[in-house]
C-alpha cells in the first residue's frame, strides 16, 4: 500500500473454488487485491480451522498493519457448508436487508468477521431459487451505476447463471440456469463429448458461426425441445455438417441461446419492454452472451466485470463498518 | 429346443451394452432365447475377433443343430465401431429400405450374417437425426399389430427416447431426446446429485407426487425453461418442499415431462389428432410415460415390449432369408 491512503475495509469474496480479498478506502477503492484457490470446498484443513489458516494466510498482513480494520465476507463462506451460515433473506433485498441478517463470526486471533446471507426467491405459487454472491455483485452494480437502480434485468452468466429482476435498488424476483453446469456435465460425461477433440483446428468464423447456428436453433424452438436439441451436438458431427472442433460452439451457443429465450421472456413478462439488461460477470463469457443476445435482436446496456469489491463495501456501509466518503479517506495519488 | 418346432432364423439384437439372440421359428416365434452383457462396446477382445468370440459363444450350439439357418443382426453392431458398418438409409424406411442397404459379414466358421443399416432422418431444413435398432423394433411393433401401419407416431423411451412417425407402414420422420442420459449425468455429476441419497425412505405415494410435480412443472414451461427448471431439484430439497429422496422422482418427471410436451407437439404440427401414440420399450420405463401422459390428458393405444425379434425376422422376410409361414415351420405344442 503505498502512502497516501489509507485502507478502511477488508472484503472477501469467498466463493466455492477461491477466495478473492481486497484492501479497499473509505471510498470503496480497491487499494490492493489477494486471492487464492482455498474456496469453501478446497480448503487445507476441514471446517473452521480451515478457514481461519486461509484467512490469515491471505490477510494477516493487511491486519498486522492496520489491526482494527472492519472485515465482511459474502459468497459461498455463508452458506451451511461455510465458515458460519448466514441463512438466506427473501426478496426484495438490498445491502439492508443482507446487513440486517448478516451473521459475525470470531477469529482464533480476535478479528470479527461479518458474513452476508444469501437471497431466497420463495412464493407458494412457483418453485423456489436461491443465490449467493451474487446479490454482493448486484448492489455492487447498481452503485457503480445508480442509474440502473430504479429497474433493470441483471443477467448473471455462469455455471449456474442467475437473471435478476432490480427494482427501487432490491432484488425482487430471480431465475438460476444451470447453463454453465449442463455444458460442463455433456462435454465431459455425456455421449454428445465424444466426437469432440481436445483442440481445434476450425478458424474462429466456423466456431464463430457454430455458436451461432446453436443460438438460432434455440431460438426456433418450442417447450421441452432441449434434450433433443442438443443430439444435433451428436448428428452434425455424424454427417460432417459442422467439423468436430466446432460442436462444442454449436452446444455452447444452443445451451445460452436457451437460457437466453428464457430469461428474456421471464423479463419481458413483468418489466417493460425498455428496461436495461445488464450482463455482470467474467469478461469472456459475457462476450459469448453479448453476441448470442445480438442474434436474438437484443442488446445489453451494459457489461461489467467484477462488481464484488464495490458491493462488499456498500454491505458494509449498510452494516454501519465502514462511513463512505469518510476524511479519512485520501485519495489515491 | 422341443420337438416339433423347426428352427428357421436367428436373429441378433446386438446392441451398445448387451447381445441379446432368438433362435426362432418360420412364423416369426420365438423357440430360444440367450443374452449376454457383451455390448459392441463391452467385447473379450477389441475389432472382428471379438464380434467372432461372443457370437459364437452364444449361437454356436444353434448352428451345430441347424448349420444352415440364416442369421440376421440389428443395432449398434451395424455401426461404425460394430462388426461391419451397415450406412444410414433415408426416411421414409421399412423393412425393405433395411434389407436392401444391408451388409453382410461373414464368421471365421463360414456363418454369413446379415447386418441391418440404421436410419437417418436428414433434411436440408433442419438438423439430421439418427436411430440404429429402434427401426427393427418399429418393424416388429407394426408386424404384430398392423392397425398402426397405416398411421402411427411411436415413442420409444429409454437413454436417447425416439418420437418416430409412421406413415404406411414406414418411418418417415423422427426426433431423438436424450432424456435418460440427461438424467443420468446430472444425478451423478451434477451439484442436483449431491442432495440426492442413494436410498429411499418416502413411501411410494410421496415420491409420485414429486414425479407428477415434476410433469407439471414442465407442462407449465416455456421455452428453454429447462436448465432453469432443474435448479428446483436442488431448491425443493434446500427449502424441504420435498424429501431428499423424492427429488431424483422430481428430476425424472421434469425430464420425461419436457420430453413428452415437446414429442407431442411434434407429433400434432404433422399427424392428425386421432393418430394413436404407441409406445415400445422397458415395461418399467413405460409405466412412468404412462403416468406422466395421463397428467398431460393423453393415453397412449399401446405399450409394447421387446419387439426387436419380430423385428428382425420382419427383416430377415424382405431380405428373401426365410419365407414366412413356411410348412416346415410346425406349431409349438
Amino acid at each position: 500500500m503505498e502512502a497516501g491512503m489509507t485502507a478502511a475495509l477488508i472484503a472477501l469474496d469467498w466463493g466455492t473454488s477461491s477466495l478473492r480479498a481486497y484492501l479497499m478506502d473509505g471510498k470503496g477503492r480497491v487499494l490492493e487485491r489477494r486471492s487464492n484457490g482455498h474456496g469453501i470446498q478446497n480448503l487445507p484443513v476441514p471446517g473452521a480451522a480451515g478457514f481461519e489458516q486461509v484467512f490469515s494466510a491471505l490477510c494477516g498482513e493487511w491486519l498486522n498493519r492496520s489491526p482494527k480494520l472492519p472485515v465482511v465476507a459474502g459468497g459461498m463462506v455463508g452458506s451451511a457448508q461455510g465458515w458460519a451460515e448466514a441463512p438466506y433473506v427473501r426478496c426484495p433485498a438490498d445491502t439492508a436487508t443482507l446487513a440486517g441478517s448478516a451473521v459475525t463470526v470470531e477469529s482464533a486471533a480476535g478479528v470479527r468477521l461479518l458474513i452476508a446471507p444469501g437471497v431466497i426467491f420463495d412464493p407458494a405459487d412457483d418453485t423456489p431459487d436461491v443465490m449467493r454472491g451474487e446479490e454482493i455483485q448486484i448492489a455492487g452494480a447498481l452503485a457503480d451505476n445508480p442509474e440502473f437502480s430504479a429497474r433493470a434485468c441483471v443477467a448473471l452468466p455462469g455455471t449456474h447463471s442467475k437473471w435478476v429482476q432490480v427494482s427501487d435498488g432490491r432484488i425482487v424476483r430471480f431465475a438460476t440456469y444451470m447453463t454453465g453446469e449442463l455444458f460442463a456435465v455433456l462435454t465431459r460425461h455425456s455421449i454428445l463429448g465424444r466426437l469432440m477433440p481436445k483442440g481445434t483446428d476450425s478458424g474462429a468464423e466456423t466456431r464463430e458461426a457454430a455458436f451461432t447456428a446453436g443460438v438460432e436453433a434455440a431460438r426456433n424452438g418450442s417447450t421441452g425441445d432441449l434434450a433433443h436439441q442438443i443430439f444435433a451436438a451428436r448428428t452434425l458431427g455424424l454427417t460432417r455438417r459442422l467439423p468436430a472442433d466446432a460442436l462444442k460452439d454449436y452446444l455452447s451457443g444452443l445451451l445460452i441461446g436457451n437460457e437466453l429465450v428464457s430469461g428474456l421472456a421471464l423479463v419481458r413478462d413483468t418489466l417493460d419492454s425498455d428496461t436495461p439488461l445488464v450482463l455482470i460477470g467474467e469478461d469472456a463469457l459475457c462476450d459469448r452472451y453479448v453476441s448470442a443476445l445480438a442474434v436474438l435482436g437484443v442488446r445489453p446496456a451494459a457489461k461489467l466485470d467484477n462488481t464484488a469489491p464495490r458491493g462488499l463495501f456498500q454491505f458494509a456501509v449498510s452494516a454501519g463498518l465502514v462511513t463512505p466518503n469518510s476524511s479519512e479517506g485520501a485519495t489515491i495519488p
